[in-house]
């Protein structure tokens, strides 16, 4: 596949926001004594994140950064989970969790192969651009640009982000690869124009979750990001 | 200094304008049969620069992306050296070359000591996002973030691009330190808040230039990008 760039969804296609997130929740508690099914809390502020985009979309919710929007479903999931004990200092950090993802294992060596190819390699996630850069570099996630809805002051699958990545890369939307794990985000990148490329992240929900169907129409499925980078640049499998 | 993030410069602080664009220009010289004191040609573009800026300022000129600006004056300075045989093929392979310009020798492992530090780092350049993410990839420029005034859709020094720096990297301007071996660049920089350093670069407009004075109120000077990141990581000098 002839494509110039390729820009990457990180909760969940790289990084595993679940683990990470209920890890830090599970820390809380311990050290303030709060008890609560802590995979459940992190499933239920995940779950709260889709309406919400679909509130602003709606005009129902003003546009804001996702630290905003993150800390507004984290204090009404706390208070569904019985946890309004929870004190500010605890709420900040729980939102700074998102800054600090841990990647699943074959990111950062397939971001490395694509940054050694000709490859033009960005993020492109609802998370600010602060919160990228900060997650990146913990996480060893080696991109040549760091892409935010933020910079179109929207968020994915607004057909506008896809379409500000490919203005601000310089590269036409038919040579720029979404690849992402969210059948959704592929759709609406495809939408606009780009190509696109599936990896299956099927832990993303944890082990007990229900397969996610690889969508029917992508360019490229990948097994991981290793795989993906052999593919875009013609490397052996 | 405890800063959290330093944002860098790039034609001149960190990259050899002069040599690159006019090694490329001489190569096309070589192609086409046309001749000319290409040094000076270079010179020459990059001279019309700050004026060009001034009218942007004035609201003379529109603002447009720096590829066009490029071009713009690229266009009156072939005209002035009697160069208007160069075709457009000619033409866009030069407002190229500023997205492959070379590096100084200490820039890149200078930044891969800061990206092994908590300091992130990032372009502040008025170069656009495609020219700045494809020179730091050639160049071998690591950075955790890269940040244009096309983002602010301006340029340095307005103050709005530093300030933009800090919000989107969610860095106080007193915990950002800018880096450039411009006076001016620096003095704006200082007026929006936000800590400075200087980098000397006497070869920036070549072995024949007058030395340019050392700004007197800058928070830190550095010998090097090296340089910095020792003082800046608490590394040995």
């Amino acid at each position: 596949m002839d494509v110039e760039a390729a820009v990457f969804d990180v909760f969940g296609t790289l990084t595993d926001w679940r683990s990470s997130v209920s890890g830090e929740l599970s820390g809380i508690g311990d050290r303030t004594g709060a008890r609560a099914d802590w995979a459940a809390v992190t499933d239920d502020w995940r779950r709260r994140y889709r309406p919400a985009l679909l509130k602003i979309f709606a005009g129902e919710l003003p546009w804001r950064p996702l630290d905003e929007l993150h800390r507004l479903m984290l204090d009404e999931v706390l208070t569904e989970h019985g946890l309004d004990g929870l004190g500010e200092a605890e709420r900040d950090e729980l939102v700074r969790a998102w800054h600090r993802l841990r990647p699943w294992s074959d990111a950062p060596a397939g971001l490395e192969l694509l940054h050694d190819s000709p490859v033009v390699t960005s993020t492109l996630s609802n998370g600010g651009v602060g919160l990228l850069t900060r997650l990146a570099k913990q996480a060893g996630l080696r991109f040549d640009c760091v892409l935010s809805a933020e910079l179109a002051r929207s968020y994915k699958p607004d057909p506008r982000v896809y379409l500000m990545a490919s203005e601000l890369l310089e590269v036409a939307p038919e040579r720029l690869l979404m690849v992402a794990c969210h059948p959704d985000d592929l759709a609406a990148a495809a939408e606009a124009g780009l190509r696109t490329a599936y990896i299956p992240r099927p832990l993303e929900w944890g082990p007990d979750a229900a397969p996610v169907e690889p969508p029917a129409d992508v360019d490229l499925v990948a097994a991981d990001v290793i795989d993906l980078a052999r593919t875009l640049t013609g490397g052996a499998g």
